[in-house]
């Protein structure tokens, strides 16, 4: 093995001024050290930095200037600083509800999952066979979620309850193709704002109905109904006459529901219902003032294959072993792209996790227990407020009451006596009062509840009444069916046990604890410990998304000032903080677009050019969008093909919308003529969306906002330091021009655009929380404060240096598939192994399974080509790393060398066989032709000291999608 | 493998009730679920776990009700009552020094180990071949100490500054025998206090001299002088005259120094120094109102052989590669006893492992601009102060000043504007004012400073005057001999890097977080999360030790709850937290007990019986403090041998002063007169002295101070959850009954006695902190508050219950050594190998080693009786991992009978040759008469997806203590 003798350099000194800096986070934020940069450059034959980026970056839309963002502030300051504005924020409790309840995330839930890099740094599974551990805990969540709902099939996880409500009607829609919804005006309303501007768009039709048991099914045009039960006021009520009507006359029914409701009350499997939505929130995940959280869908096994997002499966590997994988990825947006069953991407991983694992840790029973705690608080609040007179709508409830004060005690008096316990209600309009009773609510709580409505106390209460005659324990809503009763839910609750399964499970994947994850168009970056560590801040955590918005200016303190290094980072003038992944930002600019267009009397304009190297994103959104795709074709070099742009934009000119562009294209490369490419859009009245991910190889160095884009979402987890959490979450602002600012999201509940006034127009909401996933976004605040604008400028040229670096050492090996003008990449490139195929029958997906012996994360495979692998450093990557990464690649290009030159067989050879594990080297009957150390140890710095194992063998794709089973296996054997 | 079905069942239900408890930590913390209970009872023929432990305990010393303890909070209620009481705490800023400093913790590092169960649940190194990640970083430490010092070697951490001094000078005794020291004045206080405790117990002279440069060293009498440079002052100077003139006539030269001074002065090696000593606090661990934290100790190589404590070395594995171990471990007190180095056991390994990660990521550079900033701020200060015409003492410093404020400007004006600032400073009684900066300093910290003494600003200071002339980097002082030239502190700096770098170290070890560690006297439990969380609280970790009490009522709040609490539980009354390790424990209660006697005119008293079953700390503390000590018999089944006893007490009766007793005694028995033993103690005018390692037995069953003890010090890193650390941080606070109180421990800063007055009569000192490691006691604190009465009890029931379900469980594979009248053991038990090494040479050591093929951490081997295991299980293991255990037993016992039966070799056999690397058994050579499946995978529950390896083969101890190397090896190979 190369020895790079730059990894012993150090820094150069700092200590020739009075004060030498102690800022130096962007040292260790960026991998490699000064002097290896000299190393690098030299490789490639460029004096500095400045001069790589020059060349590479066309000069047309260069930054001639830095980034108008703050000085940096070292780590230490950072986290005072962080916590002055967390501060900012007034920990209410808060009754509000509305599908936002405070629990009690199991500390070491919290410490050993949400705040361990070994849980938050992994991308999404799709390298099954290194990524066991999370595989198994989602397909715990799809078991939880299936056992409680009482449906055959859930998913790993939506972006939250409005999407997922909104994903259900969708599918009736591909199910029965009828265009009409009936949707129960007792929704949540965050819920019913996602639903309408999404059936909106595409062309649904949406009736609110305030009852919705009053529905007609008879005509047989009604694709599906939506209700909610417990409802939004907290009633529970039975909706199994109106299922069985809907159902006989083609009519699915969809129900919102509570997980935590739902460990008591029928399931809506039992109910009619052939979908099931909400989020698993409160089950163990901080309010964090609307998200991150995870919303979940199940379904009736029929429906599995038009299911939206991602789904565990249980399969088997190359030696018969169950093994798990992602299941049915055919339906997804990367491979059906506009024909796709929904856009979504990164969803909520970490985030069902960690609900998944407070399932497992408490078990039915405690989960039980949980319920009837919250449940027989919520009887004692009830029967206090009717002894005292007022009057209370829900003759059913879970948690939640709807109060109606009798006449002395009007809202705002229940209101004043509310603020001096510093407790949050909901206030209807209409002056009743709802209050939402959670997992947190002690004695003390329900005193102080009692008292702001002039009752007696507890004791009182409790003494002088059959408070359990209301018990949903007692009446025929009461469950009967069992949940969680596989084992995995019932064996680890002591928690040295709980903490030896997360540990476990976390050893089973490779993360950025282990080594690099180059993932191309991902930008799996150092997720700093400073950047997360505001996220638990409980002044962050603990509050409501609904809250009033003085006890949250904490929060809005952070937004103004990331919005305002967003704007400076991108050229854009008003950033939306509502979309809570890419592909959601993708859908809210379009639909911002969409409602200019319209606004300006343009509402034919629904055309959207995409060029087919788009990520699958793209059209999958446009279409959702209810625009119409037009692909545009790229050029054997992988720029847009110019000719075939302008004939499209003349063609549609009328009815052109926008075009969708990634820069640098997703084939790594820094086009020259972005700008032209924006400048002919225009001229033909189209707007451009520049599709942010590949931002990395931009911050500092030219801004989207000036070469001509209008709008741009920003994936916060990729550039901006959120870590992927296996899977989500995520953040996707929107970045806009001044033009588009008053078309942006708004929220029936928290309106983002007052400010505008009577200037702003939105088209809709994206998302159930006003500002997205507000929780994580500290992390990307964070990582601006600390870089300042000379360390974000210098991330990316050595974002693109690694890059090159790595393309360049490979050069001879593998050929780099597409390069700029300039002979470089951007901060990412392609390598073409399409010969192999017929060479030596090797294709990407072995070579990506080889790497795991030596243990690597496999690049992206047969994105955006297929046949290649498509390579993203990151700045934070070391020289060390890049050449062991590329002595591990042209040391698999000696074994498929081996197989071309017939040396050894073309079917049972180390890299057809990969990955090994443990069991298939440790065997008395090894018997291929190469040995168990060129199978496990193929290169020096591959040891037993460090190695990391694939837990399973290759993994049988087919098998699992044809033998479906998304709930967790039977257990024969121990643990 | 037999699965035990009792794992899934979960807790009985609690709904029964309105509330159902949300209070559930005690089914947390105990692992085994009440349906496993009723099985192991029924396995031993018990019907409940009263009848049980009334069996097991003897009847005469039953506690027959509940402790006084509150009852019990729920873990998110413990995080908000902690968080009130740390708030009780006030962070102002403090520039007192003394040996404690402000520093700029590595987020990283305090969250990826600090705050990482993978890195703080281990127990010492003792078995090196899954403990290569902490020995080696323990190494590191070692070399960054001995670079920083320029000596030969240091060792693995010592507890603090002070007993590192003491350390220090009773090795020159041991090498010199001389018994006069000589000793400066300018000593941090404690330093001094600890150093004349100590050595006067030892009947040695020290001589206090206001400058040791006076000393006179002719007589050749004095054994050692100890100075310190920068001394408490902050003064720099020359003591290399002295030190030559000390070598000339025999003295040897003990500095106590400063690690960050050393970055940028000569070292004390380069000046004459045969030993130094000091604390690593202000590398990266937080200042905890006084600890944890390490003390270090390096010394010149001649005297290596005569170092305390723990010391890693380079040795060779079987393979013949290098690996890590404590090296010269006969040098230790479980080895040599009373003859032993030292006392020390548990010291620091937490935080020395901390501070040698500060410096692998900050790195030789790193660590010189950290210095030069510190220094310069310390230029800026002194320039301005004496430009205001204060007089500044120190001619050469650090960062520390001395200054004598001009009459205008007295220390209480002085003080007066600090507080106003909320700075304190250091006020010396005649009028001087000391001012100590350090890493966190920031230019603004300075004006304030400035401000406080009526000087002009920064800018001022800077413009005005060459403050740079004084720096020690333009004099003599400066150092010009390199240090941490390793690469290990040269290729870490990046977060990416080091983040890797602890994973890596960590995932070599087994911890708590893989499987259980059945350290016979150990106590290895749960170490929940929810105790951990407040050790990270700022208002915990932000408090200098010396600030005014009034700033520290949080630590006072805890101390006094936990102290009434600990008593409650032992039945003693009055406790002091100084020291901090349960050696520490056992000297302070001795040397109270001497103090006693002293003080009743008893001084002739000085004999100290302890049975020769005892733990090698006991007779090494007893020397320590200047006891005679007389080991007592024990019988053939294991007790105290009573007429022995009655022997020797009677012998001497008059010079009796104690007995040191465990119980349940080292056996793992409850022997049925322990109360006799303490009658018949006192009957002879002596004291009993009873060591608490064993409280796990006893916590809610019965009372040291109800059955006869006068004192006891409790291991809190044991039985009450500070974890282990892989060799610490520990707390061995003493209780004592009233008799006692007034001579426990004091201390020359801060008095723990005050409220004593008069009556106090304190022995002095044995720790540098006033209350020992404070900032790990909400651990212990919290543990009790969320178990309650009932909780600890069960606790510890449940403990017995484990140990006796495994001895039953092993019958008829393994005997168990010694039972108590009942034919039940305690809470541990030993079984008997002996005759496995006449039948198969079969050692002790032979099945630990096999043991970690299975993934297994051993028990205690071949202590207290030689060729046993004596194993404890703890209440928090569950029923499924002790089967899991006895299952690897078991399946051990049966490969060694095939040794027995000649069915394999003697010397070629899994058992001989274990542990298995996975460079052994993946090799094409393999050529052993059992297959690499058996090496490998001994057993069902043993999987490639979860197996834990060794990452070096058996090591040879022999040769690492022939050939000691005791820094980091050269690197030949990557990483
Ligand atoms: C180019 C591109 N656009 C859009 C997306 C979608 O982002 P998200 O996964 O956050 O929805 C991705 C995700 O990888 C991407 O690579
Ligand atoms: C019986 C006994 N006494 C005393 C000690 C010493 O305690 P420490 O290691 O905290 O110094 C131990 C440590 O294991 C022990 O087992
Ligand atoms: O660590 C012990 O020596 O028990």
């Amino acid at each position: 093995l190369k020895i790079s003798k730059c990894c012993v350099a150090t820094q150069s000194s700092k200590s020739d001024t009075l004060f030498p800096e102690k800022v130096d986070f962007p040292s260790r934020h960026i991998g490699p050290r000064d002097q290896d940069i000299v190393t690098m450059l030299d490789l490639l034959g460029y004096k500095s930095l400045d001069q790589l980026t020059n060349e590479a970056v066309p000069k047309q839309i260069q930054l001639s200037r830095l980034m108008e963002i703050d000085e940096p502030i070292s780590e230490y300051d950072l986290i005072e600083r962080v916590r002055k504005i967390a501060e900012k924020n007034q920990i209410w409790r808060s009754y509000i509800g509305m599908g936002y309840h405070n629990c009690c995330i199991p500390h070491t839930i919290m410490r050993n999952m949400f705040e361990n890099p070994g849980w938050t740094t992994q991308y999404t599974p799709y390298q099954p066979e290194v990524a066991q551990g999370r595989l198994e805990s989602l397909l715990n969540y799809q078991t939880m979620v299936s056992d409680l709902t009482g449906l055959d099939v859930a998913n790993a996880s939506l972006l939250d309850e409005g999407t997922a409500a909104a994903e259900a009607l969708s599918l009736c829609h591909r199910n029965n193709k009828r265009t009409k919804f009936v949707v129960s005006e007792r929704l949540h309303p965050q819920t019913l704002g996602v639903v309408q501007t999404r059936l909106d768009a595409l062309g649904l039709e949406v009736i609110v109905l305030p009852d919705v048991r009053q529905a007609d099914f008879a005509q047989r045009d009604i694709s599906a109904v939506l209700l909610q039960c417990p409802d939004t006021r907290g009633l529970v009520y039975d909706y199994s006459g109106l299922a069985a009507a809907a159902q006989e006359h083609g009519t699915m029914v969809v129900v919102a529901t509570d997980l935590l409701a739902l460990a008591l009350l029928r399931p809506p499997a039992e109910c009619g219902a052939a979908l099931a939505v909400g989020t698993s929130q409160r089950l163990g995940v901080p309010l964090g003032y609307g998200g991150p959280h995870a919303g979940f869908f199940a379904a009736e096994h029929p429906l599995v294959r038009m299911m939206p997002g991602r789904m565990v499966g249980v399969t088997r590997d190359a030696a018969g072993r169950d093994a798990y994988r992602l299941a049915l990825q055919t339906r997804e947006q990367h491979i059906r792209r506009d024909k796709a069953t929904s856009n979504i991407c990164t969803a909520q991983a970490l985030l069902a996790n960690m609900s998944a694992m407070y399932a497992v840790y408490h078990g039915p029973q405690g989960l039980r227990d949980i319920a009837t705690r919250v449940h027989n608080a919520t009887l004692v609040l009830d029967h206090g407020i009717r002894k005292r007179g007022h009057k209370q709508s829900n003759d059913v409830y879970f948690d939640t009451l709807h109060i109606v004060p009798v006449s002395e005690h009007d809202a705002s008096a229940i209101k004043a006596r509310a603020q001096e316990k510093m407790i949050n209600l909901r206030y209807f309009e209409d002056g009743a009062v709802g209050v939402a009773l959670d997992e947190t609510t002690s004695m003390q709580d329900v005193n102080d509840l009692l008292w702001i409505f002039d009752c007696e106390s507890v004791d009182e209460v409790i003494k002088t009444g059959d408070v359990k005659s209301r018990s949903v324990l007692q009446g025929p809503f009461r469950r009967t069916s069992p949940y969680l009763t596989h084992p995995v839910f019932n064996m680890h609750h002591s928690e040295t046990r709980i903490v030896r399964y997360m540990k476990r499970l976390e050893n089973k994947d490779i993360s950025l604890v282990h080594s690099m994850i180059p993932l191309g168009s991902c930008t799996m970056k150092l997720n700093s410990t400073t950047e997360m560590m505001p996220c638990s801040f409980k002044h962050f955590t603990e509050i409501h998304p609904f809250a009033p918005l003085d006890q949250c200016q904490g929060y809005h303190t952070l937004f103004d000032e990331l919005a305002k290094d967003l704007c400076a980072i991108t050229g854009y003038d008003r950033v939306s903080f509502q979309p809570n992944s890419g592909a959601q930002g993708e859908y809210a600019g379009l639909r911002t677009i969409k409602r200019y267009h319209e606004f300006r009397g343009d509402a034919g304009r629904n055309i959207c050019l995409i060029p087919v190297s788009a990520h699958g994103t793209n059209p999958a959104s446009a279409h959702m969008a209810g625009m119409r795709v037009c692909a545009i074709r790229v050029t054997p070099s992988g720029d847009i093909d110019m000719e075939h742009l302008k004939d499209m934009v003349e063609e549609h000119s009328e009815k052109l919308s926008c075009l969708m562009l990634t820069y640098p294209s997703t084939f790594g490369v820094f086009e020259a003529r972005a700008a032209d490419v924006c400048a002919l859009v225009h001229a033909h009245g189209g707007q451009v969306y520049l599709d942010g991910a590949n931002m990395n190889a931009q911050v500092g160095l030219c801004r989207p906002g000036d070469y001509g884009s209008d709008v741009s979402h920003l994936n916060l987890h990729k550039t901006f330091c959120i870590p992927h959490g296996g899977g989500g979450p995520g953040m996707g602002p929107i970045g806009v021009k001044a033009h588009l600012a008053p078309f942006l999201p708004s929220h029936p509940v928290v309106n983002p655009l007052t400010d505008l006034g009577d200037a702003a127009h939105s088209f809709g909401s994206v998302s159930s929380a006003p500002f997205g996933s507000s929780g994580i976004l500290p992390i990307s605040w964070a990582y601006i404060k600390m870089m300042g604008p000379k360390g974000l400028k210098r991330a990316t040229q050595v974002a693109i240096l690694n890059a090159n670096y790595m393309s360049r050492r490979l050069d001879g090996h593998y050929k780099t598939l597409y390069k700029g003008e300039s002979g470089l990449v951007a901060h990412e490139f392609i390598i073409d192994v399409r010969d192999l195929k017929k060479t030596a029958n090797i294709e990407p997906g072995d070579i990506a399974k080889r790497l795991m012996d030596f243990g690597f994360h496999a690049p992206t495979i047969s994105w955006p080509v297929a046949g290649t692998l498509m390579i993203e450093p990151t700045e934070s990557e070391d020289l060390q790393e890049l050449d062991r990464f590329c002595d591990a690649l042209i040391t698999i290009r000696k074994e498929i060398k081996d197989i071309e030159d017939g040396v050894i067989d073309k079917r049972l050879n180390p890299v057809k066989m990969a990955p090994h594990t443990q069991e298939e080297v440790i065997t008395e009957d090894w018997n291929r032709p190469y040995t168990r150390e060129q199978a496990a140890f193929p290169a020096p710095f591959v040891k037993g000291e460090s190695k990391i194992w694939p837990t399973v063998s290759r993994i049988d794709d087919m098998y699992g999608d044809k033998h479906l089973v998304c709930t967790c296996p039977p257990v024969i054997d121990d643990f």
